[in-house]
């Protein structure tokens, strides 16, 4: 077991009708608000009124437009310029884990005097940032339960997971009834994200009992409720369980103590986006199974039986391959039996840039580091057996 | 699904040699240190010397012969004197639960002008408390990731839970290698407490299915885990799974979202511990298994099913009852095979105070409202069954 360093300050206050507890909780940061959010998907479902209406007595500017995978041109740097303007108090994320992702950035950027490029790049460390509360309207990143973001440079065909401590949310409200309008697509994109969020993390040279169990029940719990919010987007119950199960995906916790594995279909999926501006939960369902197939060998192979009797219920009595190889299909079938496009033609990404974002990851990414390593060539094979 | 409102602040650092983080985490708190302990075990390992090194800049000051079930007089009265006193920035607890626990009552009582048995009963609301430290040596309680405590007074045979947010600790170090020396005793009636944590959340009347494959994962960790360190107490990934599975015991993660149980087999020993002042732990499993079969009914039969198939490997093709029958015989024999005395005689409680301690468990535990709910004839049948 590895030694850990562990600590996820922020408070969940979840269910349904929670948000009326908002302006309690905003009193303690102050009166002036920064309201970040997205495509006006908010204001459709009510909640946008509901925001303004219980917080009437604050001064709200208000930052919208942010996009999926957000950008750092123009929204974090005219978040950080409204901050930096207005002496803001507290940023009120409103929306799914992008605007929560480019909130962050904002966040740290608005207490740094120079460019906010400079922190998302590590060249220099935060060491200031405007508390963040956020209203999840989308289960998926795990953004509200974590201090990381993902911003996208477009002219760069950069996008860089950004962590930093001080981001964690003061306070995340999560109300599953503001997923019921979530769309079939999102709501699978959704799930194969968060699926994958623990596959990157059940994938690796040694975890604990305690682990694999709280993963695979994440795992069971994500693929059974995400068929039953396909079928009825108004079950409360699939939707609240998807989303608590959605929220520990990248705090660390399914994996304290456990060896470092990578996050290799991230740092390849981060490449597909940022190039094609794909959605992101559809791109890491295209690489999952060709990674786990690519990656599949002796040594490898006794995580995928576990994974494939524990997760899928195959009967352990086989060959270990067979078993793997079972449980690889069995993932692959789980992605397009939620109408998941599982093939890179069908997102409009042909084989003519596939060297170019090889090249990209194998350098920015640190894959060859991963659990199983892979080199410029293996992201090649990976990228054309997605095709 | 319930609502739920979480937080669990607390920074963990796990693993060998972390205690060498001991200087720069205390460096943030003050220089005067109230340094509270048991009964010398500490000093035997090392421990007590190691910190006093490790903290040689710092002013410390000195709280020991904390005992099991602490109590109120004179612990917590002595630490909160000697708080006053001096002046205290920061207690580090070193040891088990029953230091820490004891160090919380001490932590709130410091800062209230007060009796702190009214803040122990309830009868006032902390607003401050001395930051708290520990360094934990036992796996057991999970004290080190909750903001309670359990206090006994003596003179009045009373046994309280006190809860208070002010009291999660700032900082849990956890590192296996000081639990290498743990007794066999300890080593099993530890595993107990935390089984019986989990099961106190575990039946109840709605759970989820991540809730319930991480609970499940937790019993089976710590039974597994518990007979290899019986078997070879220096065995590192044993204790180590051991003790991060004890962490989450009481914090609320492993029921976030489920309704609540009501931990009846803790109310029932509480009485126990506070009459006869027995092992916490061995007091809790010679209960679990009564209770469970006091409880059984149409109404609580499918838990015990799922209990029975997911953590025992029941084979599930039999009739409910069958099942859950099996179960409980199982969780009986597992603490049996341990060598925790499976009767109230062997731990020296006779049948003279049964009724007696049933009425205080009535007034006192609120277990007319548990899941399943228990009045003072059933904790009667209980405990008669235990003796």
């Amino acid at each position: 077991m590895q030694n850990f360093d562990y600590q996820t300050p922020t408070r969940l206050i979840f269910g349904e009708g929670v948000v009326a507890q908002l302006p309690e909780v905003m009193s303690q940061f102050g009166k002036k608000i920064l309201l970040t959010y997205g495509g006006g998907s908010i204001k459709k479902i009510g909640l946008y009124d509901k925001v303004k209406e219980l917080l009437a007595d604050y001064e709200i500017f208000e930052l919208s437009g942010i996009q999926p995978n957000p950008k750092y041109d123009p929204s974090v740097l005219e978040g950080v310029r409204i901050c930096k303007e207005n002496d803001i108090d507290v940023i009120l994320a409103v929306g799914g884990g992008s605007v929560l992702d480019c909130s962050k950035a904002i966040a740290t950027g608005a207490k740094y005097d120079g460019d906010p490029w400079d922190l998302i790049t590590y060249k220099a460390a935060a060491t200031d940032a405007v508390p963040i509360v956020d209203i999840i309207t989308l289960a998926a990143t795990g953004s509200e339960y974590d201090p990381g973001g993902v911003i996208s440079r477009t002219e760069t065909n950069d996008k860089i997971g950004y962590v930093d401590p001080h981001n964690y949310p003061r306070v995340s409200f999560l109300d599953p009834t503001y997923t019921f309008t979530v769309s079939k697509k999102q709501t699978a994109a959704g799930c194969a994200d968060a699926m994958n969020h623990i596959i990157e993390q059940y994938f690796c040279a040694d975890s604990t009992l305690l682990n694999d169990g709280f993963m695979e029940a994440g795992l069971k719990s994500l693929m059974i409720n995400a068929v039953k919010c396909l079928e009825n987007p108004e079950d409360y119950t699939a939707r609240a369980e998807m989303m608590l199960t959605c929220t520990y995906g990248c705090n660390g916790i399914y994996a304290l103590g456990s060896s470092y594995s990578g996050w290799p279909c991230h740092g390849i999926e981060h490449a597909l986006s940022a190039y094609y501006d794909i959605t992101h939960g559809e791109g890491l369902a295209i690489i999952t199974p060709r990674w786990m197939k690519h990656i599949l060998s002796d040594k490898t192979v006794d995580r995928f039986v576990k994974y494939g009797v524990n997760v899928f219920g195959i009967d352990e009595n086989q060959d270990k391959f067979d078993i793997a190889n079972q449980a690889i299909k069995a993932t692959y079938r789980f992605f397009e039996s939620i109408n998941i496009p599982m093939h890179l033609r069908d997102v409009g990404i042909d084989d003519s840039r596939i060297g170019e974002m090889a090249h990209h990851i194998a350098v920015n990414e640190g894959l060859e580091e991963a659990w199983a390593p892979l080199l410029e060539s293996d992201l090649v094979e990976i990228l054309t057996a997605s095709l």
